[in-house]
């Protein structure tokens, strides 16, 4: 285990260090997962006799589905990024840039949810759902990126970092992409299949990970 | 009293281990709580000499009532969920994805408060009434599950955890689903009248509750 | 000097208390004060050859102005509520209302805003803002009973607090609803009257607080 | 090397002071840059044979220009603040109005950032990106106030304070108005090349400043 280049001989410090990225990428987080709901409109009332709320509701189905994929997706996105900085212990300017290159492609995550819901099941169905899949992959990217740069020669961890996790994390950083690159091929043959897919892979991103714990019980049985 | 399963050697650590949980889960109820009130709408001025402001805005009781029974419903999942995490000492995969499940359900409450403020007095408003007890009862499923699963042989407690407040949560979240399947049955006779219960229920939820004060200053007694 | 009736024995542990309802309130009132700037709205492009963005924004001046009471008003507040919160350490469940109670009342200031910016200058606009004084005169209720609650006997403070600016708060907290009230009257008369009064009021309390600063600097002086 | 003139007897008290105010503008922050999306609008359906979704939203660059504009000018105001309180160990009450002045700028972002998106392109350009400009140069005029009071006989500092890094961010800051008063001047000829020059200037603040990270280094060193 090589020791990190820059070590910090602080780490009380160094724990202030990063809470304040995660505090502020949290409240990104919380605020466009909160926000995905907006786009859900309550039919307006109507004084037709053969008016049904029920069958309004209903027909919003693309709505409600696209606020589903999303919200997972962002609920693994919080997740991983939760995992990233149990590892990551410093921080330095370029981190800042690409942590906020990945909140950008998670602000926008509500704008695709709208568009995609908008135009299911219409003839432009497949050019939304390729525009939601490629921000997907963008975001998959902007993860790359932050976990490359902070675990390049361990710049930004510390003696506390587990290395076996770091190791796990790069396996696992190096399908993303590809996964995001075969759904954003499949919206272009069919929108409701690359939803299905992608929902898919949020849930299976999500589901408890046996490695992750394994590692986490191992470590605990060194301490 | 049994010991955890898994017993956290560090308690430094664990504090931050829930800490971010807690921080992302206030955002999303801190925002969710905010958003209600952008449901209240300025009634558009009129040259009308006929117009009148003031009635204009009481003829929008059905918004505010609206407004006030989800305010305190959110208010009380908050203080139930810092009460939860008052005794949840550690996470793990599992408890972050039913965490999102709970806060799925909060995200959803703006959009059927929305829907009950507009159908409220019209022929539609046992629908209406439903879906938002309906949400009320999904959201006690979610609470319930969260609990059961860290709950569940100590399973992410420590040695700090109050085995009392525990069994009185236990026994207490028994009830949050069956009052909610009420509501929701009464939803389909009485709109207003479900609405009237279900405010109700969350003054009784939000009142100080004499049982858990008194286990806080047994506790206190004891250390 | 009394002590608190409870006396907290861990001091660690209180902070904890406090900690999670000052981060719930600090993101209720960061939305609150962010979702104001939503109400300033773009003057849709008009072909006229007359049309003027200049003017059309000038026009807009109500908003603006409206804008600018509420965002020193909810300024204001914050600070408020972190300088009760470096007294009040520990919390129980009635505190949580009656914060919760605040929180609601400051919630409403977008809607009560955008009242008042909509009917300023038009014949409504005395209800208006008296709609808007009322609700910072509830404000100020609410915070009086927060206080009032966690001051009796000391019930939530513990050896570190300050019982000098205890005294300094209780003063000044007995002349909010008194001004408010003041203010509700006046805008039954004349509404930009009551509006620029409510500025003055809010700069005032923004103001350095002599008192607040020497007390600070004595109980510096004496540790 | 001077002694602030308050010197603060707990360091860990301190650590709190700031605490809150940091968790508030991270607040207000958050909500400002993930808000900025919520201008992006889907383009309306439309039964047109002649209808191109992907033309519609090529169509849109104007607003994504503008959204990346600001995104980035938020991004590099919270990479400043956070930077600004590593060195204010301190806060009072001034120091509270002059943040929240700060806030108040940054919370009206998401208004002009609509403005000058929906008058790119339009005869009303110039207008609205002099407004936007005009926003910027006061953000950058609040920043310095700020600064220069916190600064002021080193007032908010202490003693873990680094003097090399207040005195470079004391020389940056001078440049900040001059930069977007040139900026503001350009918008009055030419509104894309304003926006392109604020882009560019936002993208220089945030690129990894050598000096900043080689006075970390140092500092390290000495530790």
């Amino acid at each position: 285990m090589n020791p990190p280049p820059h070590s910090a001989p602080h780490h009380e410090h160094d724990e202030k260090e990063t809470g304040r990225v995660e505090a502020f990428s949290d409240g990104v987080l919380a605020i466009a997962i909160t926000l995905l709901a907006l786009e859900l409109k309550v039919p307006p009332p109507s004084g037709d006799p053969g008016f049904s709320l029920a069958r309004e509701l209903l027909d919003q189905w693309p709505t409600y589905f696209a606020f589903l994929v999303s919200f997972f997706f962002i609920l693994v996105i919080w997740i991983n990024h939760h995992r990233l900085f149990t590892v990551i212990r410093r921080i330095d300017n370029n981190l800042l840039i690409f942590n906020g290159l990945l909140l950008m492609s998670i602000t926008l995550i509500p704008f695709v949810t709208d568009l995609v819901a908008t135009y299911l099941q219409r003839p432009e169905q497949n050019i939304a759902a390729m525009v939601y899949a490629g921000l997907f992959l963008v975001n998959s990217f902007c993860f790359n990126l932050l976990w490359r740069y902070a675990s390049y020669k361990n710049r930004l961890f510390d003696h506390r970092t587990d290395l076996k996790l770091v190791a796990f994390i790069s396996r696992q950083y190096a399908f993303g992409p590809l996964i995001y690159l075969v759904i954003l091929i499949l919206a272009a043959f069919s929108a409701i299949t690359s939803l299905v897919v992608s929902f898919a892979a949020a849930v299976f991103f999500a589901l408890p990970n046996r490695s992750v714990q394994q590692l986490k019980d191992e470590s605990a049985d060194t301490l």
